[in-house]
């Protein structure tokens, strides 16, 4: 069943955007603080037992500099300059094997998958970097509280940061054509697309597929599906931090973040999505600010289009590239 | 949790065929009719937007002639001989978008992925594949019981007799080496992989992974999950049917297909696994004919080793083919 | 909890009809072919062991010819001639046994209980009737979505079709009074009498019974229960087919056969039942075209008035016939 | 799967029975001044707008002389004397409509439907007979524990009081057989089975189908189903009463009462009945006293034969009357 | 999620009361029996092995002068007058141990705690209170239903007599304060609070906390949760019995009760409560007639504010006794 | 139902410990460094509105000196020196407000109830302290993994290392009779109560209440209920490091801990935990190496005896300190 608005108040759907005053200091300083720590990156040769792809083992610098793990897969043989899709994974998945991401070496482009700090243990996508938390503050099992209480420690500046720093460690990668990035992701990966895109200039496109990350408040008054779940119940427990856990997420807002992107962006939404809620997913598209498009799955829930969203990318980016 | 016995029980436990007398003449005379209303396959190119691959969409001639579905995918502009991979899907799904099988292509193997007919709508992959059904038996909704009075209705006749034909329309693809050619699949795809080993000669490998097909009669005993629990089902309102109903499956044991397999196999198996139980796997591992082995996966359920089973397969056939 | 509108709403609720230019046209042809390829009902003495009724095992020509079982239960000695009432049985269920059909009999008419072809293996009622399904295209478990893709091969083209023959099996029958046939059944049952109440003229009465098998685009955005979710689920995995789906069940919404009908009818609903949910039951009633009444089970799920309804509808008849 | 021991196990297992000493004396003492409270019963035609069938309106004296409820159902002009099946009723479940009880009569039988006190409002038939609760006891809500702490006030006594009156009240009616009665009933219809045959001489036949309120405590220990763990609630509650729970059962076993019995008896058993395990059922039937047999449902859950079990018992019936 | 209206739209909702005509005399005679047939309160000094409190096992007489339980706690070596708060208990639950109820007399007041007749088996705390139910009318499992046919029988007549009735006790009790008596109570022991409220004059305050037992007809048709789905589940088999159900409960409606209570009030509510929806809370809230306060606990369930409640109410009352 | 082994076997069931040769080493470092860093606790009045205790909020030095808080409740006005209680919390809670936790200083205790570092975010008893987590190891959502890789990063090294720091801190206050320090909890702090029990002497007794924290791997082998369950997830997706993580385990298992007890021990155990399985609380307690005794609450789940094992407690201590 349709879990949200009917589609025509989808697509006029505009909730007004609720932003602190130093959104952009606070995100410019972070970033800052993020390079000047930073070391040159690690491309280490991994045996996958693959014939047709090469794979490197990487290490980058993120947040402040930590230690974060990604692979690039690349068709063997390619002298470049390529062009590239960086990836961000869906909440509770790490960056896995090799053998799991396949699809865009056999499109032609580079492929950076970064792991998620801390997850990767889930269930599903095993996960390699460590998330270093000086202030450990008491949270709700999961990831989306962790630093909750203060913009500063929010576990998502963290991963934000090194989302921008996995997109400038691409750049830097001899086979890739720094002119020609593409940031992408489900669910999670949305989420950090959306960041993503709203703090790098000069992306040629962002494709946020049934993005989590956004109108954080209202998702936890229209489900009560996980993740947003987590930032329930830490709310039902903390009854009185309410109003500052809710402070702390205008600075990550998916909203406020698109309202800042620049690179032309194919979304997907799927109407049964009670985990990311068509609205909360049309409030960031309507924000979108720039060129956008968007797949509506009707029959989908959270698994959205899959393999038809990533048919449905393919094309997208090849008429981008051809332009 | 453990879902079967300990793991020194299961290495152990070998349990008495039972064959109906006539098991290899049914078959003999069920693939005779299958070749003689065989027509050459078609190999379609399928534009996928993949550039590192070639796709083919192919009909070829299944269980009584039949036509069904299945993608060829192969390295773009490898010459051959290459080694194939023919693999079997797990229930429920379909030969869905080449995008979601680029693994064996990646690893330097053609790739024939048969639809399963009538399944693919179940809610992942998608299935394009008809399945006629002449008889059209009551059946509990699914496919375990479609045809389950009789063995010459019974579903699983037709769809193993797709998977050896499968096998021999591979084997003529002027890309493929006929003699490098290895089966394999996950769960029912397993399942078929039992059978078809049990039916044809000279396969390089076999790779049944967490199969299912094996034991219905104790599975239905031990287990409540789906798909087993169609059968048991069936049973539930037909009770004056059910010896008929395991009569039938007895040409249908994986078990019975093991012990005249001749090809060596990896397997796979996982202990926390309540969809197709340890001991019923374990059963076809024990009995099975040729050099063997098996992963044991602890802490898995239904999923094994996903990833990790795929990485060990690719070393797995990389010894075998370098022998 | 009321799963639908309030009642005010439901009573005023009438959606615009979606009918297929050729709505007509194609049942007037598919039940001239039935009627062509049919040959004599035979009506075979049974033995139950009840004493005061006489039951018959009956096999006659339903969609296209082919042979669809029923029970034809009297009560014995009786001499006629009798009003009769055929009945259609709800999803998943088939004819059961004699000894689960007594009530019509008892309250003194001549019960003819219709198999539906292929179901009966759900758990509950057994059946007996095959549904030879020539183009098997791909399905998801259940009944819902065979054939889907076109009208022609839609299953419920012949169960509806099968629903026509036995009203006109039993109107032959000699100890029946033809111009006495009432149609019954409840959930798909109802949805069968739906449709052959538009289908057949001069019945007597029809009495669907929370029917299902109506507004069916509509069901599957409102629910999330079984059946409708089957569609549901196809729609899920074939994407690219959504509009075809919902083009096919224009000639099978009992919302059009509704509005079609001649025969005063009892129907029911209940207001806490998301199976069938109210308003897709309202807007056949809303558009049924001859007398109607309806009962309102408030405080019902599916189940709705049981023996309440049951008995209900026997005075409802009494009346009718006293006329 | 199977829920209990496996059925060559079940079929040897017979536990030790653990009685009061004063278990015959409580129960003479218990009819005693249910007898000695008696009024006569009154048979009130009841118009059920059914024409083949005669229905009264019964109200009796039962436990303490209180008025029950029942149906007196008969083939419309029979002359009798008539073998007559007195039936108890579900867990949860009331006397109902009496179109719901359709299947004795049209056998040839009368049929005599006793309510069960203070139930009828469970979700499905319907009752109407109070159980006024003198001591009132704090009680896990529904019947198990209802007075649990005393087996003078235990429901139970109550109700098997009720049953055994109830025979005794069909003997009486003209139109019976009083030498030809039978009892019956499923789930805990079979447990008052069980209470009544342990109770009442001169019975034709006993007919306990999956019966329930045998092995009280192995109950608890071996499923987490209801109604059974209604008793585990309070126990889970009143830990320091546990023992006194149980002694007061002793009073109240099934087993203790089948080995008392002394008419022939039909059992049945569902080998994956988690509500009435299967070793339950089976120490009640190894232990009964009389001519007995079983048919086992291997592939049924609380559900057993219905249908199935109903024609068999039929034609046992018939066998025994026609000897 | 938010499972009802909006709070803004909470705040204004003022449903019409249904209320009979003699709703103050039924009322009035009610507890006048009441009075007349009671007999003195014991207070038998308890070991409950605490050294700071003194606890007292109460038994007072209620409804009809029936014998009630309930625990009388006060600071060991206190000499009065103390306010004292009776308590009310949640569905479900009895009067338990005292070392289950130490925060009043922590928090300096004398603690009244009323056992709940007939309740106290329902999985967490205990109950010694006996619900002699003359009447013992069919009910569905649980107590809602009890007697719900006649005002005169229903359970809660008996249950709102009780605790006017420990009001009137522990004023007795030489170490109470009577002018500054308060009540109070969660979820059911809220129910009971708002009837108290309504019934009683004097009382220093009143505390229902996420109360139940409001617009019982709307909640039934809100929400699916229990307790209110025991009336459902009434109403789903006795079809017939529905308006009779609903004119019983007008005599018991908190809402009925609010608009004639004259001590000021501290509320709470839960905006994610489906057990005792937000709505039906505030009905009573809105209609409340004299001073009130309440608590909005927007991220709870039915648990409510917990021990921040419990510290809202502590200095509450201080507030309240020390102007 | 019984969940584990019968009582017989539980009371005999003697699993071989599985001790790592640097045991003992590893915890004397770990509590060597915390006492090397610690600097003196601080008791800050606090304000509870409470009037006959008195509550400080206190911070000490826990692992590695990091600051832990703790509630110290005591009877208001009591001179000294007091036995004292140090309370350890369940999984997922913290150490809430101080009206939850009157029972103690009710029975004349002074009460200590540490916080657990991390935790109190999941659903009940809010929590304060932070976890600063240097390593930042992947892990899965919960504690029970977090660093699971490595001994000296595993969470459950700092938790035992604070509550030993706790006992150390309560025996310096003023008030606290350090001869007379009792350790208790339940789950997770029943499971701390015996690493504490194991690593500290001189405690007057530990009463480890349906503990948590032993035979890890055997817990996941025989549960799928949580916590245990979050190891393993753990393996399921890192199936390459099992053997790692219960390598690690062994440094921190219950059993290993209970061999290396001094202080006399009331345990609890329930017979229907699958939380806690039976066998592993028996495991430590049969292990345990003074003197010991167990309340067996045979219908109880994971809630065990609640207030009945709270009297039993006050009971045993009252005994022990009398001596």
């Amino acid at each position: 069943m349709f879990v949200d608005m009917p589609l025509d108040e989808l697509r006029q759907y505009l909730p007004t955007r609720d932003e602190p005053a130093d959104f952009d200091a606070f995100w410019t300083a972070t970033l800052d603080e993020a390079r000047a720590a930073a070391t040159p990156a690690t491309f280490r040769p991994y045996d996958s037992g693959l014939s047709t792809v090469e794979v490197h083992d990487v290490t980058f610098s993120g947040f402040a500099g930590q230690p974060i793990k990604a692979w690039f897969i690349a068709p063997r043989g390619a002298t470049g300059p390529l062009p590239c899709v960086v990836e961000f994974i869906g909440y509770g998945g790490g960056r896995g094997l090799p053998h799991e991401w396949l699809h865009w070496s056999a499109a032609g482009y580079a492929h950076f998958v970064m792991d998620t700090r801390g997850q990767g243990s889930g269930g599903y996508l095993s996960g390699d970097t460590p998330d270093p938390d000086a202030s450990g503050a008491p949270q709700t099992p999961g990831f989306m509280t962790r630093g909750v209480l203060d913009p500063a420690h929010y576990y998502y500046r963290r991963v934000f940061a090194d989302g921008v720093r996995a997109v400038e460690t691409a750049r830097e990668h001899p086979l890739v054509d720094a002119r020609r990035v593409v940031i992408g992701g489900g669910s999670q990966g949305g989420g950090i697309t959306l960041a993503v895109a709203g703090l790098v200039d000069g992306l040629v496109a962002a494709m946020p597929d049934v993005p989590f990350l956004c109108q954080y408040r209202r998702a936890t008054e229209i489900t009560d599906e996980y993740p947003y779940q987590e930032l329930r119940t830490y709310c039902k427990v903390h009854r009185d931090q309410v109003e500052q856990v809710f402070d702390t997420l205008r600075y990550f807002d998916g909203v406020n973040f698109a309202a800042r992107a620049t690179a032309p962006a194919l979304f997907s939404v799927a109407l049964m999505d009670a985990v990311c809620p068509p609205s909360t997913v049309y409030a960031a598209y309507n924000h979108y600010a720039a060129d956008k498009d968007i797949k509506v799955w009707a029959y989908n829930g959270h698994e959205g289009g899959q393999a038809f969203q990533r048919q449905a990318q393919i094309r997208y980016l090849a008429n981008l590239m051809s332009v």
